[in-house]
């Protein structure tokens, strides 16, 4: 029988013992055995912290996400094989497809993310600086460096391929490396997914460690630069949370628990609209989909009193056609739960849940299988409930996780955002209406109890990924029973793995810290023009300055009959007079950056390819014919971009007039290349 | 005896029992006695959320913003009467400006920020609109909406006033009302203080409760919306994380405790230098001003070994000129400790560090004071040790929260960052040094470590706030042995008293729900130009569109000559086409921004006052002779301003060719007057 290993330290380890048995959902055969005895978890965190985090911190942003899409297009060639043992767990190919392909997805996500959104550089500067004196020489700038310990991650069983890569691909992007800790059930999946990894070569050793079995002592080398993403049960999240070295060295500590998520019908949809149909159609989707075993699933469905028959009849029809069975078979809908233990679990609440609400579909005591042993493995029906005391408690606090899920009636707005808070936060909702006024009323109602809300109706439908599908894009936790963390949201995730620190300094000495020019620090004129400089050469700083030219009312008068912009603050001395902001007769602004062009351009073909944009113009004070302009451009921020001949140089832009005052203030973006090659 | 009253539930009350005393730092005296005996904690809890949070998230930020500005104003013209009460624990006037001139400081540091950086509305929209689906009509977008608890503050007695508004102003501002709970040693003054703060009236009833005593139930109470915002000891903090309904509702908590803080002095800073003598002076600043009970304070201070003798003797010149004493008396430089307490464990954490330091000034056992009785008042003199070997674990381990600080030696920067770390987590962090690349590695290599960082020299001391004073605009708080938490850094803050969602739906519904025009929605071409309504008139999506309009040749050289951007890729067609990005000739950017204004603008005197800005231009197809330009113009936010006759609205702009694809995509920022009232 094979017996996971574990990586840990550089190196695969197996067991000093024969482990426990883990078993396959469908046919209840040993699939492998697990058990982390004689693995030193000391010595593999300190394994990450003085090997992965330090290699990892030497690669950029775009680095690190370069990486992350190799393992991507890596992992995605080697699917069909996870797809396999991903039937063990009593996965559909539907399943298994939402699971790794998903996980993929997340690395895909991150990558594009960390290369459109972060720096080409190590740390990341977030957002402006702040003058913090009126003289100008005492600057505050907030940066994000990598935590210089591991991101230990706690996966839960029901998703072991995307679990541990929604919690690694953040964490690597951060420059921090990982340690996976899989939920036993399902650790041969996981397993194979880390050999994967290991195997590939793509990422440095050091930032991904697996530990299959028990965790032992793993968090009581916890460390203050640590930290842990946990994903799982509240009661575990409790346990850990309160971990004596979690506490005392304040170690970063994030859960993601189960909880109980509604989705809301609009009382515009009814029957015959497109509203209604999805609402039942995804209703079953979240019961059936990895046999309702996502912390994300439906497990109250508030539907308006006047349509409950309704619904309950659509979705009884619904689920009558649902197959279960072997997952290996096409025609299957819905697989196993990940195992027998897990089934009991479910039919316990289950029977909490009966005592408030009635069976609509499905039969708790038995359930037809296709091509599998009903008993052997861990079967059973979709089970819809239907309870119409909605204050009753049951339905919002016993969680059944698998194919369960329990109508309630609601009446007024105000009760069903009442209803939805009565879950003591969710990862997700979803409201399924086409009264955009219904669903603000309930979004801006619901948003505090909730990570993540969907409004589903026919102008999103066919793009739609459901409520059940969390997105890197997009924050994934929720307050309260949800656990009260935050994973994924793009960048926020990366930074969730970040030490945020407030740096006060003068403006040069901030400039030689973050790399960018800030305002106040002295300005390089250089000999030849900057834009003559190709990306290697230039340094921050660096000082174009053009000028000045007098604008002339005979400018103003041209341009505007040249663009057609002839708006009266230009045209007419006395209407001009009369608005609150000018003094009379004003240059455009679309002059003036006009003209700062004309004054900083270098017109032969240099290292400058392309101004590709504009950032933060602002207007500060009106030109009035007769004034001049003076441009002063400075070299930023300077990005290269990895793997192409170019880069991205920002430049800091001030347009002054005669006595010296801005009278617009922006940043110019320009492609530059690099030194041509010769050889 | 005045017994100190808690404000709950709406009124003032006393306790049932006598209370326990509290005592002049100076004198010994009985100043109040305090307890809070008879409060019922869950209904005070209840009053806030019932109450207070739902008139608070009635009003916007804007007017948030503008209540706490008046209640900065309102507590500024009662200042004299706080510096009053401070002096009784112990402070100078100079403390105590500290503690109430920067707690009103935050209110208006607060008030502005709100005003300038967040939106007139009662949500805020965060970060970019999400595209999901490549179709477009699948987008996500973030919000942020108030917590519906209560803000839970508990405080430390070393900032009575700077503690509790440092807490009050962002939960304030993000919409959630807050208890404050002062330390008992110098609650007389936080009970003063929101004394002043009721009384004004300025605040909504439930917005601001107090409770002064023993907290007993009070965080029984806690349900999952509620926020505990502490700042103390370690292990204070260690047993409110672990309260069971903290713990069970997965409560936010966050805590910000003393720590080790560490002044690194560059090996630049030679006696003689500006910077050795910043190094000095700040030292014994941060050993001396609230007698050095700020958590921010400079506990160790590491000098290149070679200059250690120097700074030592610099250091205790300038200390053997500190008078202790009476803090009434103008020329007392250092008051007494906030108790005799106090004093006591100072002592007891002198006496722990004297095994691995030596005195080099002060007498730990006695101290010559000013108008005062050394014994009956909490005083000490300022004490500097000495460590030379800064390996032992004691001066990094044991905090004396009072005038006492420690020299320590360090060769390289390497090491000097080691050090650093050594505090296991701090909330400030100081390096002095001229040298700007000294600075940067220090800087970077500590931040993980470090919620501050300051750089000080002679560029920024004159403006310098210093190592120990957190500012509203700067996050406020540090890993691991500073309790891992963050207040304050701007909006930062704020957004930490609000839930993150993340909302999914097609743009029309996204434009509904967060009342911004999202693309992709409708727009609506009004029958008169949107530039002729009124801010009151104007709705989202209201629409313009201009053109065609075509762009020779003749224009683009007509431009050319007329600005004197003679860029090649305008002039030479050769040259143009070897360039990587243009097929041939292109016109230029600013050309096109400027036709652009020309075919949306509506020339005569109208609601539409100025153009003051442009953001996120992006220049994405060229524009090639010949091409016909068709702009559309959409009102995207509407901002109306408090207090003014204007508002700001931006417009999303697209500029499109005669193929429909966008050449150019842009916000125009625009002011666009209210209805004019007749009357």
């Amino acid at each position: 029988m094979v017996v996971l290993r574990s990586y840990v330290s550089g190196s695969w380890s197996s067991p000093d013992d024969e482990g426990a048995p883990l078993r396959d959902a469908v046919t209840g055969e040993e699939v492998a055995r697990i058990s982390s005895a004689g693995i030193d978890m000391g010595a593999a965190l300190d394994h990450g912290r003085r090997v992965g985090g330090p290699v990892l911190r030497e690669l950029t942003f775009h680095q690190r996400a370069a990486l992350l899409k190799a393992l991507a297009s890596h992992l995605r060639e080697h699917r069909e094989e996870l797809y396999a043992l991903s039937a063990r767990t009593g996965a559909t190919l539907g399943d298994s497809r939402f699971d790794v392909d998903g996980g993929i997805g997340v690395l895909f996500g991150y990558a594009g993310k960390g290369r459109r959104e972060l720096p080409n550089d190590r740390i990341l500067v977030e957002g402006d600086v702040e003058p913090l004196g009126k003289g100008g020489t005492f600057t505050g700038q907030h940066l994000c460096t990598p935590s210089l310990g591991v991101a230990v991650q706690i996966n839960a069983f029901n998703f072991p391929v995307w679990g541990p890569l929604e919690k690694l691909a953040p964490a690597f992007l951060a420059g921090v490396p990982s340690l996976v800790k899989p939920a036993s059930q399902t650790a041969y999946l996981t397993a194979r997914l880390i050999e994967l990894v290991v195997e590939s070569g793509i990422l440095p050793e050091g930032s991904v460690q697996l530990v299959c079995g028990e965790p032992r002592d793993l968090l009581d080398h916890l460390t203050e630069q640590d930290i842990v993403a946990f994903t799982g049960s509240a009661s575990t999240a409790r346990l850990l949370r309160t971990h004596p070295a979690v506490v005392g060295n304040a170690v970063r500590f994030n859960a993601e628990a189960d909880s109980l998520n509604c989705s809301i019908l609009g009382p515009d949809a009814t029957p015959g609209t497109p509203e209604f149909d999805l609402f039942v159609e995804q209703l079953v989707t979240e019961m059936t989909v990895k046999a309702g075993q996502k912390c994300t699933a439906i497990r109250r469905a508030l539907v308006p009193a006047s349509l409950i028959d309704d619904v309950a009849a659509a979705a009884r029809e619904r689920l009558a056609s649902v197959t279960v069975g072997n997952p290996a078979v096409p025609e299957v809908r819905m697989g196993a739960l990940a195992g027998l233990g897990q089934r009991e679990e479910v039919r316990r609440s289950l029977k909490a849940l009966l005592d408030a609400a009635r069976v609509v579909s499905g039969d708790p005591g038995r359930v037809e299988v296709v091509d599998a042993d009903a008993e052997r493995g861990a079967f059973m029906a979709p089970i819809l409930l239907r309870a119409d005391d909605a204050d009753r408690a049951e339905p919002h606090e016993v969680e059944a996780f698998g194919p369960v899920s329990t109508l309630l009636p609601y009446e007024g707005t105000a009760r069903a955002v009442a209803l939805a808070a009565r879950g003591r936060g969710s990862l997700a909702g979803s409201v399924v209406t086409a009264d955009a006024g219904f669903a603000r009323d309930v979004v801006l109602g619901a948003a505090p109890w909730h990570g993540r809300l969907l409004v589903l109706n026919r102008e999103d439908a066919g793009e739609s990924t459901g409520h059940g599908s969390p997105l890197p894009a997009l924050v994934h936790g929720g307050p309260g029973r949800a656990g009260g963390g935050e994973e994924l949201g793009g960048i926020r995730g990366v930074v969730h793995h970040m030490r945020r620190t407030a740096v006060q300094a003068g403006p040069a000495t901030l400039t030689a810290i973050t790399g960018r020019w800030v305002p106040g620090t002295d300005r390089t004129v250089t000999r030849e023009h900057p834009f003559r400089r190709h990306l290697e050469d230039l340094r921050v700083g660096d000082t174009a300055v053009g000028g000045p030219r007098a604008v002339t009312l005979a400018d103003v008068e041209h341009f505007a009959e040249f663009t057609g912009d002839t708006f009266y603050a230009h045209m007419d001395e006395d209407a001009a007079r009369a608005n609150p902001f000018f003094g009379g007769r004003v240059a455009h602004g679309y002059l003036i950056v006009s003209f700062a062009a004309g004054l900083f351009v270098d017109p032969a073909p240099g290292p400058v390819l392309a101004n590709y944009g504009l950032e933060n113009l602002r207007f500060l004070t009106p030109v009035n014919p007769g004034d001049e302009l003076t441009v002063t451009l400075t070299a930023k921020q300077i990005t290269p971009r990895e793997g192409a001949d170019y880069g991205e140089v920002r430049w800091d832009t001030d347009v002054t007039n005669q006595d010296g005052a801005s009278v617009a203030k922006y940043d110019v973006l320009t492609l530059v290349a690099r030194r041509p090659t010769h050889g």
